[in-house]
Order: C-alpha cells, then sequence, then structure tokens
C-alpha cells in the first residue's frame, strides 16, 4: 500500500496512537487502513457414496485437484459463499449445508470454512475455473495429486469421520515449518 | 475509495473481465481491489461456574455488557485473536479453546467466530476499552444490557448445551429484517 485510497495522499507505516501495531495511515485525511485476514469459503459436495472435486483451470496448482473453495465476498453469508463457489466452479448446486471444518493458515492471512452439503441431483460439469469435475469414491481420490495441504486435511477428516458414522465440526492451525512442510495443530 | 492505494490515480467502479461483482479498479496499473468480509472474533472465558464479561468503554453501545471479541489481525491464527482479544479487553488469559459458534452476518459484512475457553486463575481487571469486567453466573448474566445480538446468541446457546451437559458447534446467519429486528438461523 502507497497511497491513500480516500484522499489519494501517500501513506505512512507507523503505530497509531493507542494501536500496538503498524498499520497503513493517512496523515493528510487521518485514515488508518486496516488490513485483516480473508475468508475462504468451500465445500465438500455428498452424493450417494461419492464426492465432488475439481480440476483446477486456474494457478496455483493449475491441473490439480480440490474441494470447490474461494473467497468469501461482501453481502453474502459464509454459506452462500461456500454454496456460490461451488455452483461457479462446477455448474452444482448444494443444499443441507453443515460447517465441517475451519482452518486458520496465519501465514497467508486466510480462514477457511468448509462444509459438508448434498449435491443436487448429482449434477455438475466444469465451470470457467476448472478443467474437470468428478464424482469419486474414497478409493478414487487423487490424494496425492489435491492442490492444498487444507483440501487434502479436510478430504481426510471427512473420510475418519465418515467411517465413525458420525461428523464432528473440527477447528485446526495449518502451520508452515522452517523445512517447508505442514503441521497441523487441532484444538 | 476512490483512489488507487497502489499507483494513487483514480479508481472506477466497474465489473471486470471474467468477474461478475462490481469492484474499484485502477485502469492505470491495472489493479483490482477487492473487498472482503472481516472475521471478529472472541470467547467465553470460563471460570468455575462463572463466565467473564466486559462492560464496553468504546462505542458502539458504550456500557453495554459484551464478551470479549474484536477483529482478526493479520499473522494471527482465529484462536490467537481471541484469545489476543481476552487479554487487551480484560487483561485475562484464556486457554484449552473450542470453538462454540460462527455467525455470518451479511448485512455488515462480518463473521464472528466464538471459542469456549478456561480463565486462567479467575484474573481480570478492565483493559482499555472496558468500563469494568465481571465473572458472573448464569443468574447475574444482564440478558437486558448486552451490546451485540451475536453476543446475546452466543450466550443463549452457552447456557442452553451447559444444562445439557454437552457443547455442541453452531453456525448461525444474523439477518437483519425490513423492521430493524434480528432473526437467527441455524444450519
Amino acid at each position: 500500500m502507497n497511497y491513500c485510497s480516500t484522499c489519494g495522499e501517500k501513506v505512512s507505516l507507523i503505530i497509531p496512537e493507542g494501536d500496538n501495531r503498524h498499520r497503513y495511515v493517512c496523515e493528510s485525511c487521518e485514515t488508518i487502513h486496516y488490513e485483516n485476514p480473508k475468508i475462504v469459503t468451500g465445500c465438500i459436495p455428498q452424493w450417494q457414496d461419492k464426492i465432488l472435486l475439481c480440476k483446477r483451470a486456474i494457478e496455483p496448482r493449475y491441473g490439480l485437484w480440490t474441494l470447490p473453495a474461494g473467497f468469501m465476498e461482501n453481502a453474502e453469508t459464509n454459506i452462500e459463499g461456500a454454496a456460490r463457489e461451488t455452483a461457479e466452479e462446477a455448474n452444482a448446486q448444494v443444499e443441507n449445508m453443515q460447517l465441517f471444518c475451519v482452518f486458520s493458515i496465519a501465514h497467508i492471512n486466510q480462514v477457511y470454512t468448509m462444509y459438508r452439503g448434498d449435491l443436487v441431483g448429482g449434477m455438475a460439469s466444469p465451470g470457467a475455473e476448472s478443467l474437470d469435475v468428478a464424482l469419486l469414491d474414497e478409493s478414487e481420490i487423487p490424494w496425492k495429486n489435491i492442490a492444498f495441504q487444507v483440501m487434502h486435511e479436510t478430504l481426510r477428516l471427512y473420510y475418519q469421520d465418515k467411517k465413525k458414522g458420525v461428523f464432528n465440526t473440527y477447528y485446526g492451525d495449518i502451520i508452515k515449518q522452517a523445512d517447508g512442510s505442514f503441521m497441523v495443530k487441532y484444538f
């Protein structure tokens, strides 16, 4: 951030009075420009004994598989966002959404919220951001070609709970370690 | 938003190519300025049969009671944010945090995440944003002087589950209705 989005003057990176963090502040119009984490919201679309995955047509992780998810927008609810992303990426409708897991990923300033939902009619086709979509059972999940650690972990929890016959709701931190690998810490 | 925070030129409110929503776009440096919901994270600090509430020393809702909570910051986890807010507002430490409820409040572009935590040593005192703090049992909760609907609802769920002896994890939408009242829809 270089300029004030309110008045167009240069901003300074300072700790405002009464605060304890550096913020971009406009010393001309006195606007403090807070920057906060973003929410990525998505779901596991379920159909009979299968779930829906999408093959990414965009970077990062072009060509790898993921659950439908994306940045939550203003003026929508968290569930509406997850359903919208499913519609955009897989031309699919989901209903009966239940919160399944929340992950904090502090090093990229993101919080993921993932739901379980029922895929209406088992119908899906690739949206603009997907090369392909597929309804897969557990044996068909491409574990080595899942796009993101958070999706791998969501799928792992899903099949763990599915075996038990009871779905819980999880919170975890995904922590990038010094060697570049990820650790997941549950609470 | 009037000016591009990257280059300082005027922004336009347009639908970018390949998008379906109006965004502030800089037609000079081509930056798209996305605006997304913010996360408010907080907790119910528990001590024996009591919980900790804070009396607000700031607007909005000056003088009313609330659970410690505030905007999540970059580079922290969701739980760290809830614990930090508890430290700032009540000089209190919390541990053993468990996700309790997530609320979407679409009309103000916010998602609340609220945890249950154990208040270390039962110790608390007013922080800069609090007039007072109090450890209260259920009969002492000032139900008519709770600052926000989302906190009222969190407390209601908390005592509902406490009576049952089992705490679940909830997701709900808080919807502002035409007459100004709030409806809460659970999923």
